[in-house]
């Protein structure tokens, strides 16, 4: 049986949040070393999530954890002289991240085939401006937000095949993350689809960007996926 | 403050579902009166929507609905003579629907502005292939199925919120029809738009066609909602 849907990760498997974090922070303010500001933002958002995913915290958005993270780092990063409207701005650069240049085309193909869902740690809000920004052919966008738990448990993956299967096999979980797809996908028991960004992060351990036979598919980009699946 | 996102009721609203069926339904077999068969499936479905909604069954989307009302039909309209295949392909016709003439292009105006979801008693895969069947241009799909209450509780209308929001006034809902504004959308604190239909069915009452002054907006169709939003 052919998956009916694609259910894809976004952060880092189809946008370049560290990328268009800098690019946008440079233009900002100079005098900043944006590779750590992004990656501290990830820290800071991560270890949010992390607390909400513990129960030491209810339930809140990204958009609010995010928002939290970035008022630690404008302290942090002496930003307090750029302007409150220019830092707003900014602080949204979330909702505008850029895709990876393979991913417009190579979604757009699959899309024909398969129904495009994204399935994100992203608000709804924020996954919909992204989308309409970097014109992201989606077919429709699925959150932890609407099951109001984070990845990797196992509701947004269920989620996932609820809305788009009704049977697991019928969706196949396309991720740049081992954990994601291990973790959560798998238990589940989504088909899966590897796709490492070697350009994510410097310094990410190689093992965790090599192909692995036990997913169904191991692709190289969204074109490639698109040349495996046959669409 | 002007709203960000709106949020759009489907079936009657966007897409012609009685107009689709009959017009579907003659190519499948001639002898039959179609029009009677698409309010019989209509009532059908919506028997099942109140068992649900006064908690007389437990949840079931909008498909499993549609399918066992579909199945009471065949019997009742002697379909046992087409041919399985022919048969499971037509009772799928809901996810084929066919949007009103002024859809596509009114919607593509409005999305240049605003965040444009669906809020529908239809379920997320229903939505996600009639979108690509007739190329609607939504920005994201938000379904009864995600809350797993049907239209008029206050659920469905509270999740458009939260996922477009996060503040009321800042979702604009539209419809065709006044208990879905008027027991829902309003209840809930959405702005309304109201947009009569009268070509969904005949022999509606022209009070539920009539423009009420106590919603924010009366729209004669996307083209003038978007004339009237600016868009």
């Amino acid at each position: 049986m052919s998956p009916r849907a694609l259910a894809i990760d976004v952060f880092g498997t189809v946008v370049d949040w560290r990328g268009s974090i800098i690019k946008e922070g440079k233009r900002l303010k100079r005098s900043v070393d944006w590779p750590k500001f992004a990656d501290g933002w990830l820290t800071g958002y991560r270890s949010r999530v992390e607390k909400v995913r513990t129960g030491q915290r209810p339930w809140a958005n990204l958009d609010v954890l995010l928002s939290e993270a970035f008022g630690d780092l404008v302290i942090a990063f002496s930003l307090a002289d750029v302007s409150k409207e220019k830092l707003d701005h900014f602080s949204q650069v979330w909702h505008r991240l850029q895709p990876w240049p393979d991913c417009v085309a190579g979604l757009k193909r699959l899309r024909k085939r398969f129904a495009l869902a994204t399935l994100s740690n992203g608000n709804m809000i924020l996954l919909t401006d992204m989308a309409k920004h970097g014109r992201l052919p989606w077919d429709c966008i699925l959150s932890a937000e609407l099951v109001k738990r984070y990845k990797p448990a196992a509701e947004p993956y269920l989620l996932a095949v609820e809305s788009l299967g009704p049977e697991a096999e019928q969706v196949m979980y396309v991720a740049a993350h081992k954990w994601d797809l291990s973790a959560g996908a798998a238990t589940a028991r989504l088909r899966t689809a590897f796709m490492p960004r070697p350009q994510e992060m410097p310094g990410q351990d190689p093992s965790d960007l090599k192909p692995d036979p036990s997913y169904d598919i191991n692709a190289r980009d969204f074109e490639d996926l698109a040349d495996q699946l046959g669409a």
